[in-house]
């Protein structure tokens, strides 16, 4: 078994004021978790940070060594806020300018007449990046080594990731099960610790909810092994059976 | 004026590994973010961090140097994944153990008899800890010094905000105003960094957005100061008037 294909992990940055504001609901994190899971990727760590220089420049280049995929959304539109791609370039010490192939397909989309200055300023990035193309409004996002650079609006993001389906090497798929039962945390909390003090390479987490009325707890489980995770989602079962909890939804 | 409490800023820790694999959609960012606008606190970073340990150590003992203000959400159940009390504590190299006060407030919600080990456990905090009221569901948070701790169910964690109004000082209101214009970004950006450059003060995002069948951009001209938001505000109003741009929103 190859150890180093076993953890690929990532980290977000998302950047932007107006999620910072409370002006806008991030669902980014969201679409892109959801996404690096189907990959065998584990996201580790998400960080949402303001428009500003310094702070995209500290974060990418603290958490570019720590993490083996970063992505970033926002930020790499037209107008004067839009300060990633230049910062980025700064964070690797790389030049900052036109890229010739983003230029030319912003040249293309747009038609020579109607590729304005602002339009132009799309296709200014580290020079030498790697395009992520982008098959629903034309400007490109870019990779400078293990950084993905994304932009922030939600449906052009979502139609961008599965460009990046063949360039990330995910690891083992991470599997889960759930039991959403009708019973509080604090009833099940004792057997459930047993449970997890057995299967220790099981990840069990423990969600209470409010829905439709009901009150109840959804059991998580977690591993990249499905027999664990099976025998693991047996002992709960059972447990649950036990102390005559009714289980509301299994899968 | 006094200079210290114009700018009063805040970190949000989500400690939680139901965000992080994408199976929760997080919405307490926006809810802490939009309480924190409210009081004049200016939210500057958020980290999204797993249900471990030393991540909980090193994000803490790191954000709260660098943040006026730090609220941490999640992970202070009763349950075997909540650990971010004992953490806090650790951090804080502060004693881990019975809260009196807590313990008190849940043996008097549960009555002595359904008081049972999993729920003594949420009584269990940096025994020094002051209190944050939960006026839906018993459990308290707690602060200790500059972190404030809640629980990650956002019904429950929008409920104990109140509690905590006048116990966070804020600075001046970040005032906005915002103008929706039937444009795309790279028509106007231009324009719009001209204004930027003359109202250096004042922070203009640019947004652009496709609802009901419309292209626009949201501009936002955010300030502690309405005079020179108003100023601002004119200026864009004027240019996109000469462009004849048409808005769909002004505010």
């Amino acid at each position: 078994m190859n150890k180093t294909i076993e953890k690929v992990n990532a980290a977000i940055v998302i950047i932007g004021n107006e999620i910072l504001s409370g002006r806008t609901q991030d669902i980014n994190v969201f679409n892109i978790s959801s996404w690096l899971n189907e990959l065998g990727v584990k996201l580790e760590e998400v960080r949402i940070i303001p428009d500003l220089e310094n702070s995209i420049i500290k974060t990418i280049n603290e958490l570019r060594k720590k993490f083996k995929y970063i992505f970033t959304t926002g930020g790499i539109g037209p107008t004067h806020d839009d300060i990633t791609s230049k910062s980025i370039a700064k964070a690797f010490n790389m030049k900052y300018g036109y890229h010739p192939e983003a230029y030319a397909i912003l040249e293309k989309y747009y038609t020579k007449d109607k590729f304005s200055e602002g339009r132009k300023k799309m296709a200014m990035m580290p020079i030498n990046a790697s395009l992520i193309l982008n098959p629903s409004s034309g400007a490109p996002g870019f990779i400078i080594e293990n950084v993905y650079c994304l932009p922030g609006v939600p449906s052009i993001l979502k139609s961008m990731l599965g460009e990046l389906n063949n360039k990330i090497k995910g690891g083992k798929k991470i599997l889960s099960r759930t039991i959403s039962a009708q019973t509080v945390e604090s009833e099940i909390a004792k057997s459930l610790e047993k449970v997890q003090n057995k299967f220790k390479k099981v990840e069990i987490g423990s969600y209470p909810f409010f829905r439709l009325g009901k009150i109840g707890v959804s059991l998580v489980i977690r591993s990249t092994d499905k027999k664990k995770i099976d025998d693991c989602y047996k002992e709960i079962v059972n447990f649950l059976k036990k102390k005559k909890v009714s289980m509301i939804g299994k899968q």
